[in-house]
């Protein structure tokens, strides 16, 4: 069987609930300054679902959408991945629950793919590597509900979905070599089968994803080098960046990280003394003080600050104003840049993008390059249109109630909802039986109208 | 790239524990005759795990277990995936648990692959796939603990585990077009997250199983009849099969259901007087009728008969000694067919075989030819050795009780019982805390000394 040529992505969708917080509110809410949420985690604002919305009703949503705006014959689709954390059932695949939609074709191969915010990036690379050795198109789904029992930690939460449209012909398509990074790490995990909350050791969890970040990155240099044309290859060499966005200020920080690994691997060529010489009073500093290391943290991020504005904030636009999706995340953020890059979506022709990941742990470093148009793949994202649409509210559903929230309130109406999705809403659980807990915070807000 | 060639099966290693129960001591203890569990289910014992292992420890085990006997060097491990439905964390996986095996190389991609019983077979594509695209050798890992809350269910636990290496120049390949059926039905699902109980509907189960083997097997037929060479194709065609095994009497009625099948398909043919002709009074049965009426069961029984003890015995083994080990069972099954073919390992050379599984629902079917002598392959399964070296015993570990098994007890013990995968196993939870509850005949068996 010949290799299917040109296997990318084809067309992307994303939806995440209309309801949103605005950090500022929330940090006034539970009595901290806004500081601490906006410029400390780099975030906007997070969206969070009410009662009638959860997993398969977003996922739902997200991939009818994507079938109408691309067009999609659904007996065309051959496989079908979804990537998720938020699990409501320890058997049935979301997946399964998405099959509705495929009545007249059930053909199509795949299932749910776990590991924290990893999945959707399995399902993708799933999905790549089979269009290429079997043809026909699949369907990538990444869809999270990320909520906090911490307080510390709940303006860290989110929701989203997307769905992304493999297949040959694509305007978007791999390069190079991609690096995958696993390690057996205890940092964010969920061992609380009935309840929705992680446990989270957040500074550990930081360096499990910035150590991720340093094997990718190093092992991804020396596999695509040759590829980049840039000689010595640095960050400055790519030209945009998509990260896994838990929140922003991960991001900022995993950008400058490269710019010492840059020095760190180039020091002894002869390109060293050149390479970010800023940087070099830490060329000695242990590996794991550089985790921490404030000082350095601040030298990094004055090296990489002439950059981030132009490679990495169009990229930011969605997970600042959504929060984490989890596995969706590092997709809403490629979305962003497909509509954020400077000089609008046509200067990305023919530039090369560099996605990064990392979670739990399972992580990967792959580049992607855009060889066609993609006006007609961008045409109908709207981000800015939603984000101007987002209601922001103090209000949260209380637990103990009865779903309260009317259809008319989830705006912009999502195409599904779960009390919509028969049979599949019926045959499952009400959602205290299902062991699936409240909302995080409905503890912490006050319960008043939408505002 | 050019892509790499047969690419397939290089190595299995199975585990499943070492203790069980003897369906006729359960049915006595049960009240019940034993033909109820004999007979009617087709199941000799059924094995099961104590408080010392967990599904991170058997799939361990059966890991490292692989990685010895195939001489496995780490470092040629590209991507390793996990099938199970075993579920003891909402979001790290088992994957990123048995990289403590790889700590020489990190560079694994992969992660968990869930849908009732069909994940292993999703994470055997999903390797199948990258090795063709991208070299290196892969591990997929089957594994899985089925416990029942309801009495009637019991019987069809079980507890199981399997690893498989795929890499190029295999032994045993793929041939032809894979199909794939799936459908979004809730007829064995696992809502309530906090127990390991599936909610079952048995006679709705059976339907799903056989209307995705229907789908399948027509599909099959359809897409690769001329690789078979037999006109007309029927199951009479096909040297063995291998069938996903919830108990055994569900393989009988899987199998029968071929013939049905092959009647259907060409009675409109020129073949079709010929073709099981006593099945001919069930031509114009309406197909809901088809999976429940008993005397059609009895009819394709018959039909099937022959063809039964030298095309599905041999795989039927492990499953009838183990019981239901969900995503493991179909790999149990292909283990038990290649050490156990009419005329031993040697006779499967050239031979065509075909393999089915249905589940939840995600189906597929295909096709595997064993091209290479599978000597090496099979020398090291000892499945009769292990078979009869299992501890029969009426004494389930009582769930309110600190794990009293003592390791010696565990015998051919196990490479790790979670106990022992530090840190991993003091990371996690304690088992209640864990919200996995007691093993699930504790309330209806006597404890007593191991027998």
């Amino acid at each position: 069987m010949s290799e299917i040529q040109n296997v990318g992505i084809r067309g992307i969708e994303i939806y995440f609930p209309h309801r949103c917080l605005e950090m500022v509110a929330l940090a006034e809410a539970d009595g901290v300054p806004a500081g601490k949420y906006t410029a400390g985690l780099g975030q906007t604002r997070m969206a969070f679902c009410g009662d009638r919305e959860d997993i398969i009703s977003i996922s739902l949503t997200v991939v009818k959408r994507l079938m109408e705006k691309c067009n999609i014959d659904p007996k065309d689709i051959g496989r079908l991945e979804v990537g998720t954390e938020t699990i409501i059932d320890h058997s049935k695949s979301v997946k399964s629950s998405l099959m509705q939609l495929f009545t007249e074709n059930p053909f199509i191969e795949g299932c749910d793919q776990i590991n924290a915010c990893y999945g959707g990036t399995n399902a993708l690379f799933n999905a790549l590597d089979w269009c290429r050795l079997h043809g026909g198109l699949a369907i990538v789904v990444a869809a999270d509900i990320a909520l906090y029992g911490e307080k510390n930690a709940r303006p860290t939460g989110g929701a989203g979905a997307v769905a992304i449209l493999v297949g040959p012909n694509a305007p978007i398509v791999m390069e190079g070599t991609r690096v995958a990074f696993s390690e057996n790490v205890y940092d964010f995990y969920k061992p609380h089968l009935s309840e929705e909350y992680p446990v989270v050791d957040g500074h550990f969890s930081l360096q499990c994803y910035l150590r991720s970040l340093d094997a990718c990155y190093t092992r991804f240099c020396a596999q695509n080098g040759h590829l980049v044309g840039a000689s010595p290859i640095t960050a400055a060499s790519f030209d945009y960046f998509v990260f896994h966005s838990p929140y922003n200020k991960m991001v900022q920080k995993a950008f400058s990280r490269l710019f010492y690994l840059d020095r760190q691997r180039l020091r002894g060529t002869e390109h060293g003394p050149a390479v970010h010489p800023t940087l070099a009073p830490f060329d000695d500093m242990p590996l794991q003080e550089t985790f921490t290391s404030k000082t350095l943290q601040e030298a990094a991020t004055a090296v990489a600050a002439p950059f981030y504005a132009t490679k990495v904030t169009p990229s930011t636009r969605l997970p600042t104003h959504t929060g984490n999706s989890y596995t969706a995340s590092i997709y809403h953020s490629l979305a962003s840049l497909l509509e954020n890059a400077v000089g609008g979506p046509a200067a990305l022709l023919g530039k090369r993008i560099v996605f990064s990941y990392g979670s739990g742990s399972c992580a990967a470093m792959w580049m992607m390059r855009v060889r066609a148009p993609i006006d007609r793949l961008t045409s109908g994202l709207h981000i800015e249109d939603q984000i101007r649409a987002q209601q922001c509210t103090l209000r949260h559903l209380h637990a103990a109630t009865q779903p309260p929230t009317r259809l008319s309130f989830i705006s912009r109406r999502p195409n599904f909802s779960n009390s919509e999705t028969s049979p599949s809403a019926e045959k499952r659980l009400n959602r205290s039986e299902n062991g699936v807990t409240p909302p995080a915070l409905a503890s912490c807000l006050p319960i008043a109208p939408p505002g």
